[in-house]
């Protein structure tokens, strides 16, 4: 059963749409995704936790439950090591079967998402790379999916390709590429892969991961700019990391020294979510969701501080309250008097930690360093360059 | 059904029991929880959510499912102005019922939980408070909970009462309090505390929540040394917060202007529980957990230290291997490189705030100050100033 | 007695020139300048102070003696209210003769220097500016100082009028502006400025204060390269801030929360001075010293940096050694096992702070903004505004 | 010359005596005494360096010229390989001259100082350490100093001993020693140390050096409340740090990772001298002067805090206002706007460092570690333990 609103009527309209959040991070500490391989194999052998994570985002305000088939491509369950005990095509049959059953819980729309490819990093044809793509494809078909998202793409020319493939389902289609406001892994910028992106068919364009809210918020204004200037229509969608990132070079939190298992310190708070929120709907974004580090409480301050325009209180407020009203009932006095807005939006949290800095040297290059210096430094990545990369890694 | 071998068996055997995390700040995340009241009615509203959370933290590898029943007295429901579907006995029966059914998945105790009431604290009659604790515990009787733990008691007085309560069951009772190495509210030491604790009946005694791990198994250490000074025997436990808590007073962190929605950047990470585990071990502690903050993964973590200890990996640890293992699948190859436990020992994690510091100061008084300092400051706490906050308290 | 060898005899050689370094906040750190006017009436009326930080400069391999007259203008010298027991004249006086006192005692040039007016922020024409630089001029000719220098300008076009009466006495000039990369207060680039001077006949370009070391650096190379473009030939100079401003919007440090009392965390220790002293004469910059905040020990670190490249140690390093050698002689063996520049160049000093950040806010926009935006906000600082800010100062 | 008025008259009258600041440090940087040594022979080598020193914190309120004979025992002067165009006793005149001739130019006291000797250390007998002292007490004695420091003890055996030469001499004695709150390197504890120095014969009592201000103000309250308990009398004196040393164990800074060169980002503001001053005359302290790291105006701060007590504003405030009122007279309407004591109170600096972290870990023992856990992992340092220390630190 589909929802009376597709995603283009609700933009069209000038709604908010509420994302989920990330599910690899969030499965990960709950035990049921491996880092390294990052592959959704819980949908099919874990279906309870990858449910009850869609409900919470569900209960949290969302309106869209992304399939849970990120990296689910058969060349990447079979290059990450998987000894399957499913087929890809069972994993994500079974992540849209989830997703599905979740949205009908409440008023969300299934997106069926593709990602980037080792097909393309190991310098595979475009026609291998589209084949592979259409793969997952057919499963999104067969069980009728709201709407496409290609996501999670480093490099506008492979994002191209999954727009042109998703384009023949006649589904509305969705791009989001990992990249901040240095642009793309070839030094194409924000702006350019954009208009690509809408030309190729994408009615949404956007970002997502990488980089923390605001940094997204900052290129998807990029996007925004350039595809007005190109005289080209489009809708704008972020989902950014929920880590404070404002160390990161052009490759984003992955060349953090803090990458993936010490990235608390890190983590965004509600109230850092409320500023986001209000962010990308000044920037004009109507599609605002999350990526890896968002739990359920980080969507519900989206939702609650787009409440009045949305005109609705997501279900998960029950348990929380505008600005952490919920306090008035603690026991101490002290904690009573932190029930107001304006003690939290002010708050600086401290680390607790005396002993660790505030920023990192990324592992590539310097924090120092200016862009145009990390270009030179940097050795142009061309895709031979990343298919010895991917040969040396398969050795492992 | 229950487990074949009971707690004290565990323990007398020399085994290391692994405990569960906190429910209420986890839940609280996932959108079931309020903070403020903190109250456990998730337990009958949303069981699948509670049911999940069990499993996550067995997976992870905990030998101890607790019933999620924290500050479900009567008393505590009625004053936090929770607005029943559901009554105290049907939320701890649910309890019970949803960590009956999980730990029958695995090799797990279920442990029934009272924790401190605001009886004691508006200066009801050691009667009246006793006989709160009673109407729980009838509870726990009827679902047949392996073992009873008093815990969250800032207190030792209050402790004692229930410790004589629980003692009536027959069932091993354990009791921790909330409290660091300055002891309870009274300015009772750890040491003492014990004691009065293990001659109330207690077989297992220890600290729970408002002070970091380190924190923590150092008022443990105080207890044990304590305990064996007076002749006495004990097992010990220890279930701290999963944040840094460097700058605390007596209070904990409830004094942090951080509380509850800004400690974000304090949460511990995984290499930061092994550390734990380690202390804790070394000090002789062998019922180790967590309470809040704790996420499944913090509970693995804790499980896969003390791998060889226990001779048995966690089941979660399937999606992990030791140190990060995982890792040696990922793209990039500088990731592939963090594979390793002399990396992650040795990170220093930053906070990715350059606009916050590392320290606080508490609430209510100042972070330089030294504890006799403080003491003096301190109006003493008596429990006729404390039926002062709770009466003021009850006007909110 | 002037030295015999010119400023331009030594650059046109190759050879590195040290400057000295600021003489304002030294002088009120030790009780001669009033933090706020910032006037140089301490050459007049305490000589020996003034003497002896020349002689700890000198001492410190410095090979240029600045006249400490800046600010010290008829004009700025009645508007900062000065009581003044001395005329203008006798402090400009003083200030030549100390310079060249201390500078006969080695090898050092006196250089006179003029600093931006009240004038031009008033709007006065042209001519009524180039006469106030005239007037101070008519000191340093008299006392025939080697070669002069228009420094710490914030507008471009004031200092190119500074350059053109600078030039009419014959003596080497050099230009130096108080911006960073972002340009000067007009939005000129570092670049476009630096063409304007030399044209305008600066033989010296380059920047002081306002910025840190590698800032002030990076801006310079912008000038050389924009020079260079414009196929015209110039020699360069910096002379940055001891303290560290990661922060810094395009104002510099005078907008730091810190600025002027509370900038102690940041100042700059030798062996950051190490590595600026290498980065600036990587970049090609051969008169390299320092401004506001610089102590002796700093431009003796600069001196020890380059020792290899001018074939002399300074003076002071008697009462040092190379990379701290002189701990070798250090009571305890942990702080002997110190002397050694491994350990210097890779120690991360820790601020002593942990309730404070690392960076601050500068007071009129936020740290996060990138230049685009700042623009966008900042008013466009017209010489009207300023003049209008100049007018309501004089209130005061 | 002599003053009319002596040390112990002023203190028995109840008023406050300002001492100087640290001279070895403040010269290191001026570039007149070396690190690692640490001797005083710039007073002969570099007599107006010295006098300029003594003159600022002169005008700064110091009301205590201390001779600059810190080391300047013969044992020490030859073991620090001193090749010495000076003897001992010409550096000790020296230093005597160039501290009356200031002190004559206001009104300030001579104090003669001893400090601790390589020949206690290296396990020579009482006479033998004495008979060091002594020598340089023919020199005091020929001078007519005002009154005697022995200060810079670690060792309250040694400083008992110092006390016990210099009473011979009739003139006031003061006894201060380089320790914290937990006392010598023996673990004898404050208290018990000043009742040893007043039983000794010490008027004055108190702690100089190695902490920072509020945690030598701390030592000194013990020191004061032990001596009373006693029923003995004397003065209070502290001279402290002018660094935070937060994460210091019993051995002081020394430890800290950061000594001696890269302290800067620890450096006290004036501010923090206010407070400072404030906590020691609270504490009944009535000679409060400086340390390392003292500046002039850091004692200007504190005779600027006191100045109502004292009845008098330091000369050199005319170059300062009290809390910075000469920024009245900046040319930036929002500097102009810090020219009050809110602003300057409430600013937490930041460190401009954000790769740095806030808290060290000192070299030989974790900054976590508390006192009982030092003390046990600690090898006591006996005397026998010094002496080997000694004999390996000579063959370098």
């Amino acid at each position: 059963m589909a929802p009376a609103k597709g995603i283009l009527e609700r933009l069209n309209a000038g709604e908010v749409v509420i994302g989920d959040g990330g599910f690899v991070f969030a499965l990960e500490k709950r035990g049921y995704v491996k880092a390294g391989p990052w592959t959704p194999e819980a949908a099919a052998e874990h279906p309870e936790a990858v449910r009850q994570l869609h409900r919470e985002f569900l209960r949290a305000g969302a309106n869209v439950m992304q399939t849970f088939t990120f990296y689910a491509s058969d060349d990447k369950l079979e290059n990450r090591g998987h000894k399957q005990s499913y087929t890809g095509a069972q994993i994500n049959e079974a992540a849209c079967d989830l997703a599905r059953e979740v949205a009908n819980e409440g008023d969300a729309l299934v997106a069926g998402g593709v990602s980037q490819t080792p097909s393309y990093l190991s310098c595979k044809s475009e026609a291998d790379v589209k084949a592979t793509f259409k793969k997952q494809l057919d499963v999104f078909i067969k069980k009728n999916v709201d709407f496409l998202i290609a996501e999670y793409f480093e490099h506008v020319e492979e994002a191209v390709w999954a727009v042109e493939v998703l384009k023949q389902t006649g589904k509305p289609v969705a791009a989001s590429l990992c990249i901040g406001p240095e642009g793309d892994m070839h030094g194409v910028s924000p702006g350019e892969c954009a208009v690509r992106l809408v030309k190729a068919g994408a009615q949404i364009v956007g970002v997502n991961c990488h980089f923390d809210p605001l940094t997204c918020v900052k290129a998807v204004k990029m996007m925004k700019a350039a595809v007005e200037k190109a005289g080209l229509k489009a809708h704008y969608m972020v989902q950014p990391l929920a880590f404070h990132t404002p160390d990161c070079n052009c490759q984003g939190f992955i060349d953090l020294p803090e990458f993936p298992f010490g990235l608390e310190p890190r983590i965004l708070t509600r109230w850092d979510m409320h500023e986001y929120a209000r962010e990308a709907y000044k920037a004009g974004i109507r599609f605002i969701g999350g990526c890896c580090g968002f739990e359920p409480y980080h969507i519900r301050a989206v939702a609650e501080e787009l409440a009045a325009e949305r005109g609705i209180v997501p279900p998960g407020s029950e348990k929380h309250g505008m600005w952490g009203a919920g306090l008035e009932m603690h026991t101490k006095p002290w904690v009573r008097a932190r029930a107001r807005r304006d003690y939290w939006e002010k708050l600086k949290p401290a680390s607790g930690r005396p002993l660790c800095s505030s920023m990192s040297s990324p592992d590539s290059w310097g924090v120092t360093k200016g862009h145009a210096e990390l270009m030179q430094q940097k050795e142009a990545t061309t895709k031979q360059q990343l298919k010895e990369l991917f040969e040396r890694s398969k050795t492992h």
